[in-house]
Order: C-alpha cells, then structure tokens, then sequence
C-alpha cells in the first residue's frame, strides 16, 4: 500500500498507515493538533464535513420522534460517585474542575485558593447520569413514556494516548437517552437506532459496516446489552463507529427512574443510550482517502462541485470570471441527494495548479478548470475524485457544458455508489469465514509486532464460531486474543442456524462473532 | 401589568416582572434550573427555538463568507495569563480544571492529587486567546486575508446571581473571530457583523433593536470599539442582545498575527470578534410573552402549527386521527419564509383542552382544534395565539378547511409581522427625547427601589445628548447613572447632524445616546 501524498505523488509515500492517515487529515484540511493536550482543533472543511454528517443524522433521529436538548456541560462529583458505586468498570479517567477564579499571587496567575468549590464538578465525558437526573423528574406516569430525547455536545475523556478524530480528550458527538415502559420496548429502540447507524454510515458516509453485540465484557458500564457498527479501515482493523445500550433498570435503579402504570403502581423505567462521534470522520478518512488525499462521499462534501478559474492576470481573467459565475448559478440550481448541489467558485489569489491540488486533497468530488479556450468551445474540463488517476496519469475529463451540467446531479449520485461499492468490496472480500481453531487464527494473523503495531500487514476480518462465554472463560478468551492484538468485535446480527463449533475449545459453538485488530 | 399564565387567566397573575418572566420560562417548558449551580436544562422547546435560531442566522454568516470551524474548551491558564498582562479589566471568574483523575480514597471518591495537571486548563470563557493562537500560525500572507472564522459551542463564566437565559454560568453562542489587512477591512467587518445581527434580531426573532455603540467603558476588554444591538424588554429595561468588536491590534500584536504584505513587509493584522447567544431566547420571552405564555414568532417555533385533535375513546376516533393526518400532509406540504411549514398532531395521551393550553403557553403560532362535527361540517376551528383573546374571552376562529389550508402560509406571515409591530410600536413610544438634564432624567426615572428594582414601574429609555467623555468624566457620568440604576446602553448609528447640550455637564454634545435601565 504505497501512498503519495503530494501534486506529484512523489512526496510522504509511506507504507505506515498512521503516518499517512495523519498526512491525509493535515493535507486534507480536517483538523491539527491544539496547544491543549489531545484536544484538536477542527478546520473548515473537516468541521464542514461534521455539520452535513450532523444535518443527515439530526434529521434521521427526529424522523424516528427524538427531541433535542441541551444538558449541562459539568457533572456534580456526587452524581458520578453514585454512578460509581453501581457501576463496575466505571472509568475514572475525567477533567475536574475544582476553583471558580482565578488569582495574581506573587506576580502569577493562579486559581484562588479562596473561590475553590466545596463540591468539585466533572466535565461530562457522557451525560447518563445528568440526563438520568432530569428523567426522574420528568417522567410521572406511563403517559410521559416514551421520553425520547437527544443531545448534540462536547465530551471530554482524558486519554493517555490521542489521535486526531479517532481518541482525543475533547469530542463532539450526539448522545441520545431514551426511556421506555418495558424491556420489549426499549430494546426495540436500541435496535431501532442501531439500524438508523447503520443506515446512516452507508447511505450518507459510504462506510460499510456489520452491526451486531458486543460480547459481555466490552459492554458498556452499566447496560444489558451494547451493540456496535464495525467498520473495515483500508489496513484492515475494526473501527468502532457507533453503540447502541440497552440499559435495563440500572440506571433507573440507581437514579430512581419510576413511573405510574394504568393500574396506578410504581415500576421502573428500562433505558437506552446510543451515541456517535466525530470519530465518524476518522473512519471516513481511513474508508475512503487514497494516494492523493480524502475523498468526501458527496452527500458529505461541504463543496461538491469546486470551480477553479484558469487566471493569468490578463485583461480576459474577468470574462473567465464571470462565466465562472454564471456556471455556479446553473449547477447550484440543480438538487442532489434532496439538496441544492454545493458548488464553489475558488477565487483564492493562488496558482490555478496549487488550488486544483488542494482540492484534490480535500476530496472534493467533482473539480472543473474553466480557461478562456474552454469558454470559446463552450467546453468544460473536470477531474472526478473518484476515478482520479490512470496508472500515475491524472485523467482530466473534457465534455460540452450544457451535457456536463445535464449530468453533473447524476455523476455526484455514481461518485457516492463508487466510493460505496469499493469499500464494500474490500469489507466482503476481506471476511474469512475458513478459520476454525485458535491455532489457525494465530498462524493467520501473526505474532504481535511489539508494543508498535501501526505497521502490521493487511489482513482484514475473521468470522468464527463461538460458545460466548462469559465470566472467566470469556476473560480468557480475550487475554489469548490480546496476545494477537485481536478482539472480539461484535456477534453480527445476521445469524446461521447451525454455527457449528466454537473454535477457542471445539465446544459446540452459539455464535458466530467478528474477530480482528482494531482501532 | 397584570399577568396570568394559567388556561384560566386566574392563578399566578402577578405584577412582578420576574416572577412572570420565570414562569414564562417553565410554563413554556424552554428551559429548567439543574444540580449544577447557574447551569440550566434547555428543554425540547426551548433547544427547538434555539436551533432555528442557529439555522437562520448560520445561513447568514456563510452567506457574509464565513467558515465554521471548532476549537477546543479548554484554554491553557498560560494564554489567560498574557490576556490579564496586555488587557485592562478583564475577568478572573471562571471554572478551573487542575485534576484529570478521580480516585477512591478512604471510601470517598475525589480528585486523585497524583493526577493534578502540570498547568491548569481554564474553560473557555471565550475563544480569543485560542483562536489567536491558531491565526498568528494560520497567517503568514496577505493572501490569507481576510480570515473569516465562526464558532458554535458552549462558554463557562463564572456568575454569582444567574436567571435562566439571561446569565447563566455555562450558555450557547456563537463567536466570530475575523483577521484583516487594514483598520479599513476590519471596521467594515465590525459593522457588516453589527447589521446581519440587526436584521436578523428583527426579520427572524421580530425583536426590533438598535444598533450603536458602546461608551469607553462598556467596551469589550481590549477593543477599539464595540458595538451593539439592544432591545426593550415589556418592563421598559434594555437588554444587549448582541456584540461586535473591532479589536484594533491589540490581540495580533499580544498573539503574534502577523502578515507579509505584497511588498514582503510584516505588519500585524486587525481583527474583530463578535456574538449572539442563548440570552437571545430571553429576550424573545420578554419581548413577546403575554399572560398566557411565549408567543414564538413563527420563523423561529419548532411547530408554527399544532393540530389538536378531539379524541373521547369512542371508535369515531380513528377516523379524527386519520383526517388530521391527512391534514398533516397538506399542511406540511406548503411553503413559508423559503421552508416547508411545521406542523405537528400531537397524539398524546392527555386531555384536548389541556393540550390545547400546553401550546399556548408554549406559544405556537396557530392552534387547531378537529373533532367529528369539524370533518363533517368540512370545517376547522383554530386558536391564532398573536390574537388569542378579547377581553378575557379566547377567539376561536372557523373556517372551511380548504379556506385554511389556502391561508396558513400567509396567516404565519402576518403573526411573524404583527409580534414585530407590537414590538416596534412598544419601542419607538417610549423613547423620550426631551429630557434636558440630570435632574430631570433623575425625575423621570425616579429613585432606585433599592438592591431589588425589579419591581419598578414601566419607564423605557431616553435618548439625550452628551459629550462622550472619557477618562475621570465619564466614570463621573456612569457613577451618578447607577445611582439611578441606569446606564448609557450605546450611541444609536443614527446620529443627528447638530446634537445639542450635553444633559450631564450643559456643555456642547457630541452625540445623542440611549440612557435606561438594563439586564
């Protein structure tokens, strides 16, 4: 897997995927790294690419009946140490704010030991138990069940080890909290926004993924059950893309969730939860960028169309301007996906050639060259993302104007199924199925490389059958997959009948589960 | 200024303007206090206002060439510490994170004090300093100007006594941060920022305001100019409803942004920040509340029409159910202000009536009624809650369905427009402009009621002439208007050609300024 990226793809060939995923997200624009530890800051066009993701999603979670609300950023220290206390595996990993000012002393800025809090606060790093709070307040009797509410926020997790879009301290993404009269109902939710997810990352996104349960130890503190979506990324490994909890009673325990049913006695509420991320964009950088860069699906691409005016400081550069604009008004007229098409003019005072690889890099979709020849001819020139290159030719693509923005809506829906059915490709075709003891899965994936395994070779997914266990036998069964860097990823939905035997002890197996390195 | 919010006009009517506001914000279910000292809960409706609000005035600020973009919430203390250096008067209250572990000790979970952070990190009152930072790296060509940047996220200022909406310890904003080459650019920014605000506080929210500028002390901490827009509240108190700050260069020259002119000289470049926030829903509350609740201009209610349908649970009620459904469909089929228009049938399980005044206090903008006599009849019978009384009796309008449905649009219109009448008419009479002299704005206003003016009788402002001191005279000026409990709001852009004596020192005026008390 060489990959250059540079306007000659000459430059940062690499076969270290982390080196060039970085390369892509610095390239591409996406984001960089901030002066505050692991928190990064999103640029335009990656924050441009979040917002559509959001409008897609946003609009899917209330189609489905979610409200939106918003929620406090900072957690009473209480709230958390009684989730704590009913929680095992409860991560304790978070920012505390523990003063309210600041203060000169000696010539130096410090929190005032005079304004500390009597009761530290926490930065949310998720809000069960906040919104869990409001919920024990709002909901009275079986008439206010369902609640169905949603959240979009920044999050904070202090990790030790970051990564642009994929760990970092400070994430945005959107939590919604459910809670429902019974376990039928509320786990027909956690499926019901399980399968939005799934929906969502392969129409909007172009990202295959498998949707199914995560084994018992990797739930979510606290749930009954979690399920996932599991992406492939172009090295192989899983990337966790999206969960859906299904809480049982336990929050509603825990925070005295109740409600009057028709007969007038108090039950319980069951709950849900289920969240995804700005790691969103990680996974769509390591789905689709190539040699030369990103490439945004369309429905994503905050400019699907750019134009970039072939200027020479010549008295004709306005003519080629203007017809330039008169270009962007027919193709923003057009509707794609349900929305006027994205088209930009960039008049940015640079070389023609350096914009043309900017946008390259960015992974705009469709990117026309307009000179003073193209407009005598009426012709237009046009690079498609998605079929970039011919060997190392980069393929430059002429047609009549009027036939290209004729086409243009169109070849943005042919674009999104291209990147869709390439991903897809390498999803079903990496998957192997033939694997049927530990032995096996061993010789197939390798010894670990060390402590670094950023350089590890290709090697995709295996689908295997298992017992499930649980307790002990299950913890270790995941100690001899950490051995190999590999974990269980989810139990896919979609079930054989007979799924034969379990291939960590030949047992008769329940399950066929995904096993692979991961992010 | 007698006030009800009941479906009976008979409890809670009250002449104290914040307790009406404060049930105004419950009743409307916009918003709750939380556990969390001056945070609040922004409830469905609330968040729904606020997410129109963000969605129209977004569209403008792309549409004025911005990009959003997304920074971190933490801010390193080092950055605050060289803002305190180079700024007068800025603000130590806010919420300092020095540990990132929490830890069980003796039984009780605390900040664990071998996780204390080498260097606290400040949540963001605001982004200046951070932002700063990533332009003076962005910057390094008079081809990267101007630099257009806007932010949505959360902000943290520490506040001793809060009001929901109005101060709140953690709210909502927006904050633009520009760069330019020239003072020229920059003060353009300033004021194209101040105007798409205007506009939008009035065509959006139908909340007139005026937009001018803020005396020497009132301006942001190390801003050349501020400016802002404020509105008159139904007590007659102005609030700021927005700001928008030429900063000179004095934050390039504290944070380096520097740019390389076509001549290959560095000069340091002129910015400006401006920003709305969720202080906006506030001032909707208490510029179109009534005794029955919110009154939500249409273009910014999450449902502009709420059909209630007449249920008994008799078998005729699946018939209702589905008339109104289909009514749904027409409905939501028809354009207003460039969206499809909003309208909900809202199914739940409670009593008609009570659902009916659940909207109205919630305030949306036309309420229908359908039982079995409407299908059959061909008619509708709707609430308009911009007339939703005379007297003490509610207007129920009828009319034929397909007369309705042929109306709506234009109907929605028309509220939007007559809240802003109302609004208009209430601001442009009771400006007084005749006050000369302190003694008589003394008069007029009348003596502070002491620490709690929130009684105080209806007044409105006055706009006068001064000098526009500086320095000692101005601190003169502002001292003896708190004593008043009154402040200069700002100098309307609007400015006569000969402004007259000054009413403070009887000296010749410079200007002619806004004087009321304020939020």
């Amino acid at each position: 897997m060489q990959r250059a990226l540079s306007t000659t793809r000459t430059v940062g060939s690499s076969p270290n995927f982390p080196n060039w995923y970085q390369a892509i997200v610095r390239e591409a624009d996406l984001a960089e790294p901030s002066p505050v530890r692991g928190s990064m800051i999103i640029k335009p066009w990656g924050y441009g690419v979040w917002e559509l993701m959001q409008k897609v999603l946003d609009r899917k979670i209330k189609e489905t009946g979610h409200e939106n609300c918003y929620f406090p950023l900072f957690i009473p220290m209480s709230f958390i140490a009684k989730e704590a206390q009913h929680v095992e595996g409860f991560a304790k990993e978070m920012a505390v704010v523990t003063h309210h000012r600041l203060k000169m002393i000696d010539g130096k800025l410090q929190p005032d030991p005079e304004a500390q809090l009597e009761e530290p606060l926490i930065v949310r790093p998720t809000s069960e138990t906040i919104i869990g709070d409001a919920f024990s307040r709002w909901i009275q009797s079986h008439r206010d069940l369902p609640l169905l509410i949603n959240q979009w926020a920044n999050v904070v997790r202090w990790e030790m080890r970051t990564r642009l879009f994929l760990r970092t301290a400070e994430f945005l993404w959107q939590e919604g909290h459910t809670a429902h009269a019974n376990a039928e109902d509320a786990i027909a939710e956690t499926f019901k926004m399980l399968e939005v997810y799934r929906s969502f990352s392969e129409k909007a996104l172009a990202m295959p993924v498998i949707a199914g349960e995560k084994s018992a130890n990797e739930r979510f503190p606290g749930a009954d059950n979690t399920f996932s979506i599991e992406a492939m990324m172009q090295d192989g490994k899983a990337l966790q893309t999206g969960t859906s909890h299904y809480l049982g009673t336990h929050f509603a325990e825990a925070q005295n969730i109740r409600f009057q049913n028709e007969d007038g006695d108090l039950s319980y509420c069951h709950t849900t939860s289920w969240g995804v991320s700005t790691r969103l964009i990680g996974g769509v950088v390591m789905t689709h960028g190539d040699d030369d860069g990103l490439r945004v699906p369309p429905v994503i691409a905050p400019r699907q169309v750019v134009i970039v005016p072939m200027l020479r400081g010549k008295p004709e550069d306005s003519d080629v301007l203007s017809h330039c604009e008169m270009l962007v008004n027919k193709i923003s007229a057009l509707n794609v996906f349900g929305e006027r098409v994205r088209v930009l003019l960039d008049k940015k005072d640079i070389k023609s050639a350096e914009k043309r690889w900017d946008w390259v890099r960015r992974g705009a979709p469709i990117i026309l060259e307009i000179g003073p020849r193209d407009i005598t001819a009426g012709n237009v020139t046009y690079i498609r993302r998605d079929k970039l290159r011919d060997g190392d030719k980069v393929i430059s693509n002429h047609a009549k104007q009027d036939s290209f923005v004729g086409d243009v809506a169109n070849m943005l829906v042919t674009i999104q199924e291209n990147l869709y059915r390439e991903a897809k490709t390498r999803l079903d075709s990496n998957i192997r199925t033939d694997v049927t003891s530990m032995a096996e899965l061993g010789e197939y994936f390798g010894a670990s490389t060390g402590d670094d395994d950023d350089a590890v070779e290709f090697k995709g997914w295996v689908r295997a059958t298992w017992a499930a266990p649980t307790g002990p036998a299950l913890d270790k069964v995941e100690s001899d997959l950490k051995k190999l860097k590999l974990s269980i990823r989810n139990a896919p939905l979609d079930q054989p009948e007979n799924p034969g035997k379990c291939i960590f002890t030949g047992e008769d197996g329940v399950q066929e589960v995904l096993v692979s390195r991961a992010y």
